[in-house]
């Protein structure tokens, strides 16, 4: 195999994704030695003073950077965005039962909104857990060909379940804030959330930001309807295994309570009161991955913090879609132009897979990588993460200009 | 803070601890640029056939160091033992539940031995999982105080469920190999399980082996009664992150199918099925963790495998128990000899605490570190694991015979 080095390498992969390089180069050192310990960062207690401090450190920018309000919880747990599906659920369930004192028989019930694969597992993970699930929309059902997310469907058919009325009140709404694989994003952090109606108003809402949290802010308004944040760190945040889970503390409960109201089993490791009440430290933490998040965090908060990386997330994916729209149908994406997403920019080439094959390999040769759309939808899928530069974007417009000219008119 | 070299400290810590040096340093260039992709380890798609070989190869470096029998799975997993502690309970009693098809109400029962903090905390949990746990043995009764672990309870005390019987067969029996926070450890590998009586021979063995795996051969026999063999990365394997799990086929199965049975109702992360179907690819896992633990497991398999490292650790272990044996009463370990620990050597200081903190400070002043026992129970602890040298042991007692001439004269 053919030595590539760092610097020739744009890595627009859909996560595991790409971190900055300064982040990377800290970190290889304190793998050895950490802030002159002699003990690398993953040979130290996690008990230590050293690494509850890089913890809390850590656990402070985050907050500062999203703009947390005091009343939630920052959470540092495990098992991915998957794992949270089944979490917030098991925790969210529970808390209902405790609230309401249901008899065990009842079926609580939450809304589900689908818009992409990741929904839609969020949803059949529930169904598994004995939830109703209600779908208030799925975005299948408003494409051309019935079966692919391509859109946001307008809040105005959203089946809501009847907040208002005790026997048919939803524990929570459940919403992905960017779907990965089908680059489908809400145009605004949560939109079209805040139409929902006035009898809405105390369902917390549950939103999935694994692949877009940090790259815009979240309004002071979002906040105060929101009652759990999640995401996986690997895209902009640090290595896979860190799993972050923002809670509103009203939310948190000791979950046996709810036992005798037909609350379920819950595993210990996934009780959010577990967590807060250890500052995540219940066990030993995935502590690279906190380490490496943390430098993420403060290389952003540096760099001028979400408000900088949002201007430059923006322009980043206009200029990209500018290409495709720009292309003649040579590159087309058929997502809805204001569900497209920031982050995961989904396209096919016009000829098909054998052309999409050609792009995929001429694109690694010069060293722009990991640009494979997703094995469920195929196609091409650059994803422009946080540490994916502007200049990264050029380059890869630049290919793809030249790939067209090439390529565009044998067809 | 005074800045130390890493080749002047010796960690012995007890977990995140010490890691090979040579390991750690293949792992910092890894992170920049792994295998010359021109991409870090942690920002390739897991998907992609570099880390999928990466993640197959690792697994298989395991097996072969453990001699891991055909009929086992190795999965990895995520949120350490402590979320083993409810993962295994819940697959083995929907298995039981099953196998056996038990009335919704029926109550199931699980043996737990119980030898120090981690089993207990074991059982606790069963026990809020809804699981009949059966103290076979409790150390603890059979201490000097009625309260300290020391000791391996005689298996002609146990107190066994009658595993021939239906009614009180229980689902499998818990045990910790090692006891990290009481120095507590099987004299052989699940040691006194070979004595279980015949009418035993069925019930899966559940061995917590966080604190002791790699650092001596599991031997076939055991593998024979073993149904699931559980432990954290963060002791003789890598970084914390990466939960290793290996359970037996025949007890995979379906968990939602035991639901009529009275099943428990169990996140789809936590299903060993999901995971042996998708070789631990089931969402993206800790893939630095993996990669850290396959760099040592290579290391370990370049270096002789476990036969080579079980001479050391028990000559490690033998030369630090002796100096405490010979100190006439200035150092103290009350463990029972045969359970003595060779990864987790606790022990006290006459004098009591004032000395022991001159100790830990002290020997923290010479580079040795990370020896202040688990804040449960106090003293010092020194653990041995597998990157500890034969040398770092005798520097260590060196510093505990100058330290008790200077200090235990003037007691």
């Amino acid at each position: 195999m053919s030595h590539s080095s760092r610097d020739q390498t744009i890595n627009l992969g859909a996560g595991p994704c790409t971190l900055p390089t300064s982040v990377l180069e800290i970190a290889s050192q304190g793998l050895l030695n950490y802030d002159g310990t002699g003990m690398g960062l993953i040979e130290l207690s996690h008990r230590s003073k050293t690494f509850q401090n890089l913890n809390l450190d850590t656990q402070n920018d985050l907050r500062s950077l999203l703009g947390v309000p005091e009343n939630f919880e920052i959470l540092f747990m495990q098992g991915g965005g998957l794992l949270q599906f089944s979490c917030a659920v098991m925790n969210l369930l529970n808390r209902f039962r405790l609230d309401r004192r249901t008899k065990p028989e009842d079926v609580v019930r939450a809304d589900y909104l689908i818009t992409g694969s990741w929904s839609a597992k969020a949803a059949a993970e529930a169904t598994r857990l004995g939830c109703l699930v209600n779908v208030v929309a799925d975005s299948r059902h408003f494409s051309s060909d019935s079966k692919s997310f391509t859109s946001i469907p307008d809040p105005k058919s959203w089946k809501l379940s009847h907040a208002d009325q005790p026997s048919s009140a939803p524990a929570f709404l459940f919403y992905c804030d960017n779907e990965t694989v089908n680059g489908v994003e809400m145009a605004s952090p949560g939109f079209p959330i805040s139409s929902l109606p006035q009898f809405y108003q105390d369902v917390p809402l549950v939103a999935d930001m694994s692949s877009n949290i940090l790259s815009r802010k979240i309004p002071y308004d979002l906040w105060k309807r929101l009652g759990i944040v999640f995401a996986g760190a690997q895209k902009n945040m640090g290595p896979s295994g860190l799993t972050i889970a923002i809670v509103r503390q009203d939310l948190i409960i000791d979950l046996d309570q709810a036992l005798p109201y037909g609350g379920l089993r819950v595993p210990a490791m996934l009780s959010y009161k577990n967590m807060a009440e250890h500052q995540s430290l219940y066990n030993t933490p995935p502590m690279f991955s906190i380490y490496v998040s943390g430098l993420v965090f403060k290389d952003l908060l540096k760099k001028g913090g979400i408000e900088q990386i949002e201007q430059i997330n923006y322009a980043k994916a206009k200029i990209l879609y500018q290409v495709i729209d720009g292309s003649q149908g040579f590159y087309v994406n058929n997502i809805q132009s204001s569900a497209r997403s920031r982050m995961n920019v989904v396209f096919r080439c016009q000829g098909g897979v054998s052309v999409e094959e050609k792009f995929i390999a001429e694109a690694e040769k010069i060293g722009i990588k990991q640009v494979k759309g997703h094995r469920s939808v195929g196609g091409i899928r650059a994803s422009l993460y946080n540490a994916v530069t502007l200049e990264n974007v050029n380059s890869l417009c630049k290919f793809m200009l030249e790939f067209k000219a090439s390529n565009g008119s044998n067809l």
